[in-house]
């Protein structure tokens, strides 16, 4: 099975067994946040991990992708709120709180938190002993003080330093991806945080860059929400090309990080080439 | 030591840990959520459910005391949002979207969840083989279907029946702490739900009471913002009178579900104690 139906999968069955009995408004938000999904792309990272150690555990693996996306997908429906983003529209839909309203997006992402935890807790039926190291790896990638509502909670900040706005904000939970697939599969996930935490960066340095930048061919004229908005941004902060530099660096650090496992070899490919997605092509040429 | 003096330092240290590196909005918005406290009801029953059943890893038990206050100070945050009862005011001073703005009150409730599920699997380090129960237990009282999400969720649909309103909305987390208070002691969880969830009833029609007739001397002439937001209350289905037979029928069953345990007499003792303030004694002697 490929790694996106097994996600799929992971998420329906978790989403599916939460929603029965459920108030249906909520259970529509839920759903509404969950399906369809993005580009999945922190579970395929927690997955790729997983099978690079050998995925012995192949239902706790699938649970561990799942608790990630779900957490994902909590922080979307939050960050879209009138309060945040006020966002109208997420992956090509009306944002959770314009389809449903603000207060089920609120219980729908809080929810969504809870549900992560217990898909966890359920898949670890298979091996116990893995279930406190994967919740603690997950929970703090969430929480205080550094997970991704500690990143969100930076820009109510008045000042904070760039690099620790990003780990928060993203890095954390793609380090999560990562130390989770390993924990699923018995590895040790302190060797695989710095995978998931330097990838993290260099999405959302490339989520910068975007902003900034959506049309390659207006490079050095940048315009978008982080501008309008004040926020810290790389590409603010150090130009379209200095940017795309830095989102180099970082690719390479996060592929020599990889420590010794059986699918080495295969890990680093598959990186390599998600990590093209990071970037429209041009903007790369154009930047080198 | 006291039950309340095992609690706060069990909350103290929860938030301590978690705040250290923290964004200080984020770590401020917290501890005002959670310190000072209110009555602490759940904790406390949490702890005197643990006593009856020997109380073997009292660390555990204070981890699952401090989780399921926690979890009841993250739905507090939430509930008092703008988008549901606006209030101002909570446990005597502003609330906490009144004091550090809409987004940190969102976030604040968001890190309080996590942190809920992060010192419950602390705790079980000294018993690791009681965390998934434990942990399904109270994920299971705050999520969907049926937990105190789910119950806030009610109030956003059309038609909702009220026992299955009251039973999530605040029965559930009163079961989680009963059935968390013994299985943090090694004893069966299924055995304690019902008191909880009993006594979470009784307790959430006597708050119906209190709303509809807040000074006694004004018994069957209710006001209050259960009739001004048209929201389902015991007191609007049963009338005044009504709803105080009611809450002594559940207080009784509370009792008669106490399974057998060491500590089952004195248990049984404190509870009728402390289930003499959930009213105002004119109200019950006015009803009688």
């Amino acid at each position: 099975m490929d790694a996106l139906t097994r996600i799929e999968q992971a998420l329906t069955a978790a989403v599916t067994a939460a929603a029965a009995g459920c108030p249906p408004g909520l259970a529509a938000a839920v759903r509404h946040a969950v399906f369809p999904g993005g580009a999945r792309i922190r579970p395929r990272l927690c997955l790729s991990v997983a099978l690079a150690c050998g995925d012995d555990r192949p239902s706790l693996t699938d649970a561990a992708a799942a608790a990630i996306e779900l957490l994902h997908c909590a922080s979307l429906v939050h960050d879209d709120l009138p309060c945040f983003d006020d966002a109208a529209f997420r992956r090509g839909k009306p944002s959770v709180h314009r389809a449903f309203g603000e207060r089920l997006a609120v219980l729908g992402g809080d929810a969504l938190i809870v549900l992560a935890f217990e898909t966890l807790t359920h898949g670890a039926a298979v091996a116990p002993d893995r279930l406190p190291t994967l919740l603690l790896t997950v929970a703090r990638s969430v929480g205080m003080p550094s997970g991704i509502v500690a990143g969100q909670a930076w820009e109510c900040e008045s000042s904070v330093e760039l690099t620790e706005y990003h780990r928060a904000k993203t890095g954390a939970l793609f380090a999560a991806a990562t130390a989770a697939g390993a924990a699923a599969a018995g590895a040790d996930p302190a060797l695989w945080g710095e995978l998931g935490a330097r990838l993290g960066e260099a999405y959302q340095v490339a989520d910068d860059i975007r902003d900034a930048a959506a049309d390659p061919a207006e490079l050095g004229k940048p315009v978008g929400r982080d501008f309008a908005l004040d926020r810290r941004s790389a590409a603010r902060e150090f130009g379209i090309a200095g940017a795309v530099q830095r989102l180099e660096r970082l690719l390479a650090e996060a592929v020599d990080s990889i420590p010794p496992c059986p699918g080495g070899a295969a890990l680093r490919a598959s990186i390599m080439a998600e990590s093209q997605r990071f970037l429209p092509k041009g903007l790369v040429r154009a930047a080198a």
